[in-house]
């Protein structure tokens, strides 16, 4: 059994990893940590998982994780994390960090987003755990930066079709909707129900964070630096996360040859699922889940391809997909944990 | 590998029922059928489940189902049920129904709120499934009744108080409220979103035929018949139930009393949660799980006895008891095919 | 015109009052304040109000207050109101005081659920401000206690029956449903949408502070003090109350006689809609109004009477009470401001 | 007085138009109609407008509405509008039509997306009645095509930037997000609230009928033809829509001067609000209410145009335009029946 640790477990992401490893047939968790909640029993915060998880939180100490688990998650926000990295490494342990620090390559463009990195070295090191696309190198990997939702849910259908030329990314628009558990667990104006329900609208139009992160990965298959245009909208709904992606395609590229070009980068990828023609993602479809559903249309009028996928915001796009990069880290069944029946509503 | 058939697997019952069983570790789903979709794969109309059901839905013939299943749930509207118990039950099939054809004991009960029973010999031999109160029961059932998901709410929280004499059942009020998929999939006037969202609401005030089915189980703890008062409402939500019930307590009856009775009835039932003092149950706890939790106050001002309780109505409400039953029919693990851990949110 | 002015207009029931009081004909909205967003401009806060609302919010300053209006609206939390309270009445100004702080006759009842009272010489000066029940008194009054929003849905159906003996106020239960505004603006865990989306829960269960103020009002048309029972629940809506009342009713009432007292009460109070037999009331139907809407069943098996009323929480609830409260102070026409046509969704 | 006559009154569009008319201090309500409900009291179906709209429905029977209305609103599918307008115009009445038979000037472009047009002479006569743009033509008009929701939401804030060459509408890519008022009243499991509560999707992707009838009115002002890209999305929510659109600007083009753009073209138009920089357009925000408020940002990464708008999909985008065409047709104020003050939430 590998013994893995959550520090930072209370956080939305964090819970989500705590229901996940609980239920995981090769994981034994041993340690969850949350500075907020330490010496408080994990269940009192999330009555649900009554039964089922019986650790109380624990200060957020990575020497003492380091000494109990195999495998460290780190369910921090941005900063806190990379403090912590270095020490669990040097202690021998693999990391899965789930905020932005280790998913860059330029340092560049992690600093004029974020802030000044202290730990520059180790950002060659980690491997960006979008596991469909770089899965070959997940299992020598021992810090893996798990992906954003956002770059997961635009960067999964088009990939693919960036580097087989079947489209051309400086066109690229991508209209994303999110749910409101990606503001996480913090109580703000933003996240009062009285504010979001009855309530659609578009926020940190033409500054998200998560702008770079997409485009250093169409980059690094575009083979030239691209500007694309990102839009994050918020829904009233707890989980889900809808892209429609909009690009000029390569001359003659049809609805035929996107299905081709996806089917065979995926077709043996558990967590694609490519929908049939005239069907089109529904987050409700994927709630609780794994999975990236993908549709796509060239629009007959204006000749553009319209890509449209959707994920559940916490699992692919936080905690599934984690879980996931560490499945193939350990060389353990890459469904492992995640092949829950879903739910039909 | 016990081999399973769901009747009417295409409304909200079945399909849950369809997502349990196709998770469930000792069973084989290899049959479901939807006289509204026959010839249809399943995954198109629940899309979600692409990739675990690859069934098809067949025409409801019990003929053929008996062929191809050992146990057979039937999801199906009232009276179409006990026109395919006899013939099933003949074939020597086990048969979980999850209408109310067959749990009730009295026919005239049935009979006044339902239509005329057209196998009123087999009602006799109809074990009613509330798994925690007639478990010793099912092993040798061949016919499972499964209960309400009123009844189901109300029951497990008040038999053993009854029981043990320490509430008063003829003061009994049962105030209840019900998600959105309780109604059903058919899609009426009551199920359009615009008319749900925002509305909170009684309906069959006075008049719901699940007040005989609670009445009557009463009725057998009380030694004497009982005519409670139950009101059920809308909630904008899509699963969960929550009854707040209100009884006069014997004398002295105190709030540790009633943890004493039913923690002694309950200890070793997997699926019953009894909450910490001043804790109350919420439905977003037992979404999608199989638990009833519960919790109580005796009012300080009144002296009644205030006791709650929390389910999914689909699952403990409907499929997952149904599936609990079958486990205890055939000596599985009781949790088998139950036991994915909760969501946190 | 009538100045007024709102103290603490930034909450949900003060930003209500302005609402109102900017579309009232009879009024000029001069001051609104608000300690945590003095110095903004209100359509900041609340940007659907952009076009209507000019004002800026102040400092919460009584003695300004009175300067520039005839009648001051004290949207605080309790105990920050009777600070102000004395000071505008000795400037000569009207209060309606929409906290606890003046709702009671009895000091003992308040001081024990609420804290110490700081000006109780002024609680037999002040007027319960339950319009329908207590609206001959209201013209004469200088300070009027505006009822809670619990009180004000469970006392409106239920005093005609108490004052004419057609119930019992011994057996009343009062199962009472909100949504998430009656929770006010500030972002906490338990207005956070996450945990209240697909959430139903009971909360204060024996301890709401709602509970006394419904008993003072009962005890007055009973002639004894009377303890009652009352649960609140979180509806995941924003808006709308329905609060389901249970009691045993005198020998021989029955529905007609039920409608014929509330009738004889209500007939001419134009914010009274008594439903017609066999409908109930629905949020839905009173959303965004000042009505009440109320319905009734004689339960044909238990023979105890359901009482049911629907309200908009933040409406007759709060600030549109608040508001015809003043225009029945000042002899304006009782629906001024609050005779918009209702919204069919 | 106006007297008005609402043909359909009982679907979605009707009801508000009722709503709207009933509150409208210009107009007398003097005949509403329903196939579905003729002979049933209106309060029946909207119970929420009890005490406010005392008229039943009757046949809809156009010669019947011409003798007692002088405008008449026709809220019908396609086709039923285009059967009744000529005896309405013959009898001298002015109509407004919400269905999409009168939006069109081209006959192709309508009979392509809908169907063979049986009174085409009139499609010449028609004003496309999007007030703000269209406005002088409106009192000379005998009929009016109200607009769409999503071509009211998208051309409103684009055409003057068309009009003056500040954006190339050859790149107008429309993402379209609508709650699910805009589905209609019909339950059909689209509606069903099961399936719509934590559901986001696009539907009808590349092929929405809402598309040539923005790219008529585009074209009209880029004196060009142009094929436009046009996605909807379904939110779950009752009321509002909102636009996000995409497009390239012309050489300079900045924040600055489409803020002039719009500002000069919308400053005396009382239903726009033009948004401060860094505020975006909120559904909540303009709920129940006529408004269409526009934010927009240049894309710093890809220099593109984004442009965003909200409306009540009910209101400016059925009937509350319709009802600021029937002012603007009669010479009344323009906001007359449409100035109540909007909540607060």
């Amino acid at each position: 059994m590998l013994r893995a640790a959550v520090i930072g477990a209370t956080g939305y992401a964090g819970a989500e990893l705590v229901r996940i490893l609980s239920g995981h047939p090769d994981v034994d968790l041993s340690v969850i940590t949350s500075r907020q909640h330490a010496g408080i029993a994990f269940d009192t915060i999330y009555p649900a998982l009554k039964g089922f998880v019986n650790l109380g939180c624990t200060e957020s100490d990575p020497a003492a994780a380091a000494k109990k688990a195999d495998v460290v998650f780190l369910a921090l926000p941005h900063k806190a994390s990379m403090a912590m990295v270095p020490d669990l490494l040097d202690a021998g342990r693999r990391v899965v960090d789930l905020s932005a620090d280790f998913r860059f390559s330029s340092r560049d463009a992690y600093e004029s987003h974020y802030q000044a990195h202290t730990c520059a070295h180790l950002m060659d090191k980690a491997v960006y755990g979008l596991c469909e696309i770089y899965g070959d190198r997940l299992a020598a990997a021992d810090l893996i930066g798990n992906p954003g939702c956002y770059p997961t849910s635009v960067l999964l259908p088009l990939l693919p079709l960036v580097k087989e030329r079947l489209v051309d990314p400086t066109t690229l628009i991508a209209d994303c909707k999110s749910g409101v558990s990606g503001a996480g667990r913090e109580a703000t104006a933003t996240t009062h129900f009285c504010h979001v329900n009855e309530s659609f609208k578009p926020y940190k139009v033409g500054g998200h964070r998560h702008t770079p992160e997409i485009e250093e990965n169409i980059a690094r298959f575009a083979g030239e630096s691209v500007r694309i245009t990102f839009v994050p909208h918020l829904v009233p709904m707890t989980r889900g996360m809808e892209s429609t992606i909009y690009l000029t395609t390569s001359a003659g590229a049809d609805e035929r040859q996107i299905r081709g070009c996806l089917d065979a980068y995926y077709h043996n990828k558990p967590f694609i699922r490519l929908l049939p023609g005239g069907r089109f993602p529904d987050t409700l479809h994927v709630r609780g889940t794994n999975f990236c559903d993908m549709g796509w249309v060239v629009d007959p009028g204006s000749g553009r391809l319209i890509l449209m996928s959707a994920i559940d915001n916490l699992v692919k796009g936080a905690a599934g997909q984690a879980v996931q990069n560490m499945n193939l880290m350990f060389g353990l069944d890459e469904t492992a944990g995640l092949d829950g029946v879903p739910y039909p509503l």
